[in-house]
């Protein structure tokens, strides 16, 4: 199955454009928590009411020694039917993409994956080359360094856009499989209107609502597609973090229960 | 210490710049020869010829559940004046990049790291802190597909230049402890010899010699600093893979030594 198929068929299913990011930071778990149960709990926790986990690999390579044992463990007990990212930010020559698009895609078994598209094309080809896994390329994104590069001003073809247009222009051209999806941040909604306008189709992963600061209404009046879908919306902290006591997992299931329906309600309103 | 200061203390002592890039295919390695061996081996025997060794994180994440354990033992079996990268192209917000400065200094002990730019320089930040530690960040890499974006014209300050000259100009003014350098491909000599001049002090990392196609002399001419350091001149295949025998790293020793004795070559011919 496709990955757009499989993310289409989940956010009907579980009526939810949520995507839970786990980032467990060491120091935020609760006490006697392992890395592992704390994200099995959340998962088992939430899986009714997402269509999505963010996996941050940071999080689990600087767990240590065992990190990279305890995320593929965490892939596996995400419900079949609940897509999986392995968002690392990837981005090499070729050989080098492929050995990671294999670890990522083969060994760990995510169903899509975020790179960076500064190395160009040849370094998302081995992505792109996964027909059935879905390859969300850096765009514009949530952090305020974003702007340092991805907003400035290209000269392209005679006329100028910034940066981060050319990169979702480039990103569509390549897109032959229909495989690759953006990463547009929530906190920078005038640039998600502007890429949702030139680009109807692709899948948005959109990071930065809750802690960062992400204004809801607009990310859903601009980020999703005709149909109302098309827009991955992440939370991390709000979710992961609703309680740091023993009923962690509890508090995660409902802030994103409550994510979801906010996010319905909005949507059931602007109808 | 400084890294700037081991990498020139190394440079002086071996008089080598060449940097051993450890890019180990597990289809590649020689029969019966685990990929710890391989690359433990390797380094006995080119440690004296080199001052740096560059640690590809891909191909030990793709080498399955103990990848991320052999990674730590590899750097561990390098002696302790000469430095080792971590390759990793890493670059994520701010949370997130200090868990993975943390994972790649802290935990595996890597004296610098490669960095991508595109998210800015917050992005950047948690890794500049460590102030001993290198960062090198890609500039003008050596794929082809490089150019699709590092390339491309932008105006900054009613005048124009290519991205990859915004990186380093940006670059430069992060650089504020003296921990940072730049990583340009052997295979674009014209933005080296730019970037050299642009910018004297800043260390540049400089894949693409051997496999792909880099021309030493031009790298030597262009590449390094006043006083003939300054350049980490990377390969990989070329020793890694000088032979797939069982004398596989007496191999690698012969050609690391080499290319050791053809940049020195090179360097007092054009004195």
């Amino acid at each position: 199955m496709k990955f757009t198929e499989k993310l289409n068929a989940v956010i009907d299913d579980n009526r939810s454009l949520v995507c839970v990011g786990l980032d467990p930071e060491p120091t935020s778990l609760p006490v006697n928590v392992s890395l592992l149960k704390f994200c099995s709990d959340i998962i088992d926790a939430t899986s009714k009411s997402v269509c999505a986990y963010k996996l941050n690999l940071a999080f689990f390579e600087a767990a240590g020694d065992d990190g990279m044992n305890v995320l593929k463990k965490v892939v596996q007990r995400v419900p079949e039917n609940v897509a999986v990212i392995g968002d690392g930010k990837r981005g090499d020559i070729g050989n080098t993409a492929k050995a990671y698009a294999r670890s990522l895609f083969d060994n760990f078994g995510f169903d899509a994956v975020t790179v960076s598209p500064y190395m160009g094309h040849d370094s998302l080809e081995p992505f792109i080359e996964y027909r059935d896994k879905g390859i969300f390329v850096l765009c514009r994104t949530s952090n305020p360094g974003g702007s340092d590069f991805q907003n400035v001003i290209c000269q392209i073809n005679g006329g100028t856009m910034p940066l981060y247009q050319l990169v979702a222009q480039k990103v569509s051209t390549w897109n032959k499989y229909g495989n690759l999806g953006l990463v547009v941040g929530a906190t920078y909604p005038e640039e998600l209107k502007t890429i949702r306008t030139q680009h109807t189709e692709m899948p948005i992963l959109i990071p930065g609502v809750g802690a960062q600061g992400g204004e809801l209404s607009l990310v859903l009046k601009y980020g999703t597609d005709r149909v109302g879908r098309g827009a991955i919306i992440n939370s991390s902290r709000q979710i992961i973090y609703a309680s740091k006591g023993a009923d962690f997992a509890e508090a995660a299931g409902k802030a994103a229960a409550k994510l979801r329906d906010e996010i319905n309600n909005l949507k059931a309103a602007s109808k």
